[in-house]
């Protein structure tokens, strides 16, 4: 039997460890048999539109049509639609590219229709041809907001208009208290035979998932049961590789360092995988009661991805 | 002073009749004394959008915008965010551009806030830098609906989507009983030193005007007073320069020629613009109790269309 894979997911960083996963999965015939869960925290509306920037750079990563030196949207993508928004004096802050439109459109009508954002989100990577299966990690409205230094912040307003110029104090998940998981994401995370955390933040990008009902115990439970659940670290000698983790964690009074992750995680993660340029923790993190895979965890290009997923999926004796 | 002028407007027809009409109010420093009642008739909703074909055409040939070889949408408009649509499989028979989407990502947000679309129509030309005044005949949903040989279509469905194919039995319009006027229409009609009908398809651009409760009842008590209202006869030669005017009213069991055209008009219109091309049907029409004028009414140019402007202004002694 080939093994079942969980994957909690952010948006770049979680997407380019994904294409290296997925490549190692295709080597051995099943990338269907990963779930990836992914955080909605960041999602917004946008002129009317339903926006999952998390789920969409998964997609399109997995997809192959990533914008993958930038970070976000499509390859070769125009902003023409945009431009001619700009002149009715809208915002436009947050880039939408033409064809990235589309998948807003197509997204908003469903839901607005009365699908599940899983039910659509389905459709998207069935219509783009993503063999993985992704879901979000709830159905019910998630949000993160950013307390900080020029005030309560709708997630993208602080990252992408305000660039993540705001010293950040603390993170709050609006919505948790009452958000469900997705349907099936409980039943996968129980019964993979590894969970993997990407390298993605973990206050904006994991903790959202973590932060709904459910998630976390299950996690908890199949770390006392002995089963594998790993954690790439997103800090590579305390520096952030993309996005502001680092100064959002010195932000909410922690450590900005990859040892400072594993402490968020120390409740469920087995085996945690660091850099190479942060061996040096490996007494650390070991001391916290995990395993350790030490490895390049920089992914420059596929070449790096797969071989990072492939030292994540040995480390685990998949 | 300078004259103020209401003219009763479809799309393309119309456009370009008042592109040369604004040109001709410039040249005596009034275009903003043009009042423009459009038709929504045609309006449609499409993936959620709500879409005014006929109010965007008028705005976007004023604004200098349109694509005017072909008649619909924008100049150097691109289809990127269709494109991609179509991999969802959603329908793309209409065929919106990445530009023109930015008019209906607008117009539905301030609809969706509760705004009118006399309102939202406003702020679109004001935006795009149109001088005469906009609206739409009713800020309520007026549907033009076609019986035809296949059905009972709504009429995008029969003009663009089966491209005006089916045999046109009866127009119905779908929302008249209980639709208003928009704020001021009345009142222009009312006090207008003339109103023009553009040469538009008199069922299905015309029409829907003339089927708001209030509208045909001001024009004829114009009529009766003696004060002026021009026509332009959308037909040459019995035929329909663009579109399907002359099968549909054949459809209905009318002749389609400029005299049937007039006949429609009788009760309102005082002053009748015919073709040199029909020059023969003057008597016909005058024998309907109307004055004629009688100029090339085939607009292939901006010179052309300044040319008709400038006969219908002279020949109503503006």
């Amino acid at each position: 039997m080939h093994p079942q894979i969980v994957a909690l997911a952010g948006g770049v960083g979680a997407a380019r460890f994904l294409a290296g996963l997925t490549a190692v999965m295709e080597e051995k015939a099943a990338p269907d048999r990963l779930t990836i869960v992914g955080n909605v925290g960041d999602d917004m509306e946008w002129n009317g539109f339903s926006i999952s920037p998390d789920l969409d750079t998964v997609t399109y990563t997995l997809a192959g049509l990533a914008e993958e030196a930038r970070g976000w949207g499509l390859r070769g993508e125009t902003y023409h639609c945009l431009d001619a928004i700009s002149r009715f004096g809208l915002e436009t802050w947050f880039k939408l590219g033409d064809r990235d439109l589309a998948t807003h459109v197509f997204r908003t009508g469903l839901l607005r229709q009365g699908a599940a954002l899983s039910e659509v989100t389905r459709k998207i990577t069935t219509a783009l041809g993503v063999r993985a299966r992704l879901t979000p990690v709830t159905d019910d409205r998630l949000r993160t907001l950013v307390d900080s230094s020029e005030g309560l912040l709708e997630f993208q307003d602080y990252f992408v208009r305000r660039a993540c110029r705001p010293e950040v104090r603390h993170i709050v998940m609006d919505g948790a208290d009452t958000a469900r998981p997705a349907p099936g994401v409980i039943q996968a995370i129980r019964t993979a035979d590894a969970v993997i955390v990407c390298p993605s933040n973990p206050l904006i990008s994991i903790g959202p998932i973590l932060s709904v009902p459910g998630i976390r115990a299950v996690l908890v439970e199949r770390r006392r049961e002995g089963r594998r659940n790993a954690a790439i670290s997103p800090l590579v000698g305390g520096r952030a590789l993309k996005g502001p983790a680092d100064r959002m964690m010195r932000g909410v009074g922690l450590r900005a360092d990859a040892t400072a992750v594993a402490e968020l995680y120390r409740d469920f993660v087995s085996v945690y995988v660091l850099d190479t340029e942060d061996a040096a923790s490996r007494g650390e993190v070991e001391a916290l009661g995990m395993k350790t895979i030490v490895t390049n965890t920089v992914m420059r290009d596929q070449e790096s991805r797969t071989a990072l997923a492939r030292a994540v999926w040995e480390g685990l004796g998949l």
